[in-house]
């Protein structure tokens, strides 16, 4: 009897939001190791906004994923076979495209070893991984946030938001937070560090916004889009900076019209998308002091983490409605 | 009997888009020259879309114009009659605030001279003023064109985007002007030698526009903001930059609501808002090539001259309706 795994692939396009139905479960052979390959047993799945996107056939910064291919997503595990003299069994890595699969056969050039003596292994598929990094980039290359200004983080309780606010926190500005929730504005004051938080659902965006803010915002973190967007530009100050990394109220169905353009020329604001893949350059130094700051208990993070592979779907599908609090993965032990 | 002149105020703040009853002419003494004063007769106003954003009291980047003030607006002129060392009599001169008004008494400090021996008077309001500053500003220092790219440029048959598309040709780009009726873009591609124009109001700005950037758009100019807008950023290419210089199509009533913002993240996009005058350290530079381009005739510019200054407050709304080819201007004499 051969060894199998399992994995999960792409059944079928979402029309508007996704359902698990989107997803299929299989179970394949565990393949053979051929020469300069290594095999990873993967012990964790990150689940990311981003993935909506590859779902779609539609023009985007890169290509759709492929129906019946295993759905792309980071991995972290551990090396159980390897016939690449750069790792050897029992390492401890990263895979940039693992999969939604348990194992992972590659010939190691995504891989990256990672030392888990002092951050634990899944925090490097968030904190001191790719979210942590999307943090770092959007806030110190286009945000350049300054002592005193006010910056303003979207999803603030999720694992690229969590990190924006204490990264800037860290720089001396006033941090506030747009979260879903008093759960989720408990969390981003309390737990992270925020100044303070607005619970969009709460029905009074604009006004508590305006409270939160009473020297308007020098800095925003956009990853939701929509009325949230709309409600910072009101409150933007002359020579604002946005960084767009994500705009996910938009992301399975009809685009959000955005009725307050105009800041863009009355305050002379600076908007730009950013893909933290394009700026590998800063990926070094943004990991370093990352991992660092995880080591130091000065960054601190939240996980959310379902059971199995056969969760991600509806893992997946609770992220993409907010459902999460901090790094959403799946433990696939 | 003392010697008058004519003068236009802001009688009343307008509820949505202006009418002449907004201004009110007047006749006031010509004033006497204080110690370090300079008198100028005023030969030409300028009139501007920004000044529509003054005649609110809305927070904007810049103080509103005051009722029962002189109307603000650049003027170009000769010295009549000066007590300071730096002007004599008959000396050419632009003031970047003379107002609407046929003398204006200053202490020279807005004052610049300039050489009519090449570059008519009036020109130094437009393509080889602060208009043509503009367009060098934004397209130099946000769109950065490189050869091969494609620029697109809205209000293109206007003061500032006629410049805009002249050296974006230079810059080796393909140039496409966005202008309102076959007049107007007749006159883009033949007089300002544009590759091609789109007419927004022949209402298939979409298609259009599609046909006339086959390999997308990687800089976009954007004068009028709205619909024409979204059609753009539904065309731009990835790591496209957008200089937001004005949104006349928002500026006498509700701002009209962007749908295609997720272009943002898409393609990476910058956009960034800016105002001329707060880029004083680049005036010198584009005033000298301007003008040099001017006298050479390498660069072309239209004029519309609405005669006398009681004439000015139906330029004007004119002006924000499109009326106007190339640089509205009213002549004082």
């Amino acid at each position: 009897m051969t060894a199998t795994y399992q994995r999960i692939v792409l059944a079928s396009r979402p029309r508007g939001v996704p359902t698990p139905e989107n997803f299929r479960l299989e179970n394949v052979p565990i393949p053979d190791v051929g020469e300069g390959q290594v095999l990873v047993r993967n012990h964790f799945l990150s689940l990311d906004p981003y993935m909506r996107g590859r779902m779609d056939d539609a023009k985007s910064y890169s290509a759709p994923q492929k129906l019946d291919d295993v759905m792309i997503g980071g991995t972290a595990g551990e090396v159980t076979a390897s016939r690449n003299p750069a790792f050897a069994v029992g390492d401890r890595v990263v895979n940039a495209n693992g999969g939604w699969q348990q194992y992972t056969l590659s010939d190691g050039a995504l891989l990256r070893r990672v030392d888990t003596s002092k951050v634990p292994l899944q925090a490097y598929l968030g904190v001191a991984g790719m979210p942590g990094v999307t943090a770092w980039i959007g806030l110190n290359t286009i945000i350049t946030p300054k002592a005193g200004e006010t910056v303003v983080v979207s999803a603030a309780s999720g694992a690229v938001g969590s990190v924006v606010g204490q990264l800037a926190k860290t720089a001396g500005c006033r941090v506030v937070g747009i979260a879903g929730g008093p759960l989720k504005c408990g969390i981003v004051t309390a737990e992270f560090g925020f100044d303070a938080c607005v619970d969009y659902k709460a029905g009074r965006l604009g006004e508590d916004l305006a409270n939160a803010t009473p020297g308007g915002i020098d800095g925003y973190f956009e990853n939701v889009g929509g009325a949230v967007l709309d409600a910072v530009l009101a409150r933007m100050n002359a020579f604002g900076r946005i960084a767009v990394c994500g705009l996910i109220a938009g992301y399975s169905g009809q685009p959000i019209p955005i009725a307050n353009f105009r800041s863009v020329l009355v305050n002379r604001l600076k908007i730009q998308g950013f893909i933290v893949s394009e700026h590998m350059q800063h990926w070094p130094t943004a990991l370093a002091e990352l991992s660092s700051k995880v080591g130091s208990g000065q960054l601190k993070y939240r996980e959310t983490v379902a059971q199995g592979l056969a969760a991600a779907p509806q893992a997946f599908v609770g992220l993409l409605k907010g459902e999460n609090v901090g790094k959403q993965l799946v433990m696939l032990d």
